[in-house]
């Protein structure tokens, strides 16, 4: 078995190792242009060259829960696209958005401003029934946070495109149930996948369904969100603000509004990080299951995007 | 039934409306001077003269978790002494409890600095496996609060007087198990209730046990940690930060050293608050429970002090 490690961004060396300590036996190599055929692949966002070159891939590993960067490319034909599931990703994104959440519910910014102004000051208590959050897309990760949150007794709504049923979350499923869950939201979750039927969803339209007073939470694609319509909603008064971990162009330019935007939370695309460790343990067992002709989750459907 | 309201600080009339909505029948007034002898009495932090004037209550509701401020008082000999349980504190306590440790594992405190500078950061994922969290006090909020963050996947450990049993928490009992309990956390969330045995128990011994990189949440009362220490314990590198909701002087005076100290995250005692609907719901419902000769819960223990 020939496996080559092909991450843009990424220091090789540790991964090597692990993957190499996963995988004893196993000829594991970072890859290099004009490298010898391989039969699988460990990748993160690839050059198209690499792919041409390696025509018989059987699997390609992300190791990222989205794929939508590598679905743009010319896959060998044949190779199965698996995503990372879970590998210690979802609880660091309900960690995140639960966060984000009860900052906001709670007025944790504003105590933060007035304690930096030297005033111990009182705030009336917010009603949780008046904030129900809504979380769209309920994969491994968008269950994994609606049922964090709804531990937290907010009224939690959950949509996808395919019937589920999460305990504690009302389920909304399909593209005409969608305006529903978001008039029953004032918080909103984004955790879909990036597809072309979900690039440009979060719009003037969408976010402007949601309850007055509303709040963005975007922890999966900045594709997903027309930019100007957020803040064009933020300055209506429609939504009260956003807290952002993706951007379309990461880093954004130094102009970009979301910088110092004073309703807008801005983290460096950090919600759900891969972890080393985690990621080789699954990969490693996922090629040994291949091996052995058994099925493994996370593969993913090119024709569907996730 | 006479029942008066005597709540320094508490505006009465929506307290008194809401009293009267949910115990028809009952008379029930703002106490003032002179005020005809009443049988129960819903209370905070009264004035001495209201429980010298009253020799015949039978119950004092206490419309808050901690009853300490109460019990320095003379009270009515055989008056019950009733304190909240719950009533819509425990959820927020684990909302402010976990967006606090969140916050700070996480470093989102961090990146907000790095982004008003303009920096896309990049910080090295930590191990959630070096960041156990000890709950001190294990009462109904510190039970909700410890598995709140087992959700989160923090090892987590309790340590209280007696022994108690959570699920998902390694607990410790006894004055004897607090070092190791203590050794064995690098967070610590003080959920204690205030009584002569644990005033003072936060200080530099105590802190000091704590992992190296230590943080502290305190979140019961003011004077169970030694402010100093606290700071000294800060200075010296082996605590990493605290967040603190509640203080010895309420609101400290101006020139307090935590309101502006880079490592303090200063809230107004502000993580569990009073509900009153749901605090007159459990009131009502312990009154009618005690008309009709059946126990109640949250009935305080004036030699415990809790």
């Amino acid at each position: 078995m020939r496996i080559l490690f092909c991450c843009t961004g990424t220091k090789a060396a540790p991964w090597l190792d692990g993957l190499r300590a996963a995988l004893p036996g196993a000829d594991i190599a970072e890859w290099v242009p004009g490298a010898p055929q391989a039969d699988h692949a460990v990748v993160w966002a690839p050059p198209q060259q690499f792919l041409d070159e390696q025509p018989g891939l059987q699997a390609l590993f992300n190791i990222g829960a989205g794929v939508d960067a590598l679905l743009k490319l010319r896959l060998p034909p044949g190779a199965l696209v698996v995503r990372l599931d879970d590998a210690g990703m979802s609880v660091q994104m309900a960690e995140y958005v639960c966060h984000a959440v009860i900052r906001h519910f709670r007025e944790f910014d504003g105590y933060e401003r007035d304690m930096a102004e030297g005033r111990w000051s009182y705030r009336k208590p917010r009603l949780r029934s008046e904030w129900p959050v809504g979380v769209l897309g309920l994969g491994v990760l968008g269950t994994r946070v609606a049922q964090a949150l709804a531990q937290f007794e907010f009224p939690v709504h959950g949509w996808s495109r395919t019937p589920r049923e999460v305990a504690g979350v009302t389920c909304h499923a399909g593209e005409a149930a969608l305006p529903g869950f978001l008039a029953a939201s004032r918080v909103l979750v984004n955790l879909l996948p990036l597809t072309p039927a979900t690039e440009n969803l979060l719009d003037r339209d969408t976010l402007g369904r949601l309850q007055p007073g509303g709040y963005l939470v975007n922890v999966a694609r900045g594709a997903h969100l027309v930019e100007a319509d957020l803040l064009a909603l933020l300055d209506s008064g429609h939504l009260a603000g956003a807290t952002i971990d993706v951007l379309r162009e990461e880093p954004p330019p130094a102009d970009h509004p979301f910088w110092r935007h004073p309703q807008i939370t801005l983290t460096p695309h950090t919600s759900a990080r891969t972890l080393r460790e985690e990621s080789i343990a699954q990969i490693a067992g996922k090629i040994r299951a291949l091996g052995r002709g058994e099925p493994i989750a996370g593969i993913v459907d090119p024709s569907r995007g996730y």
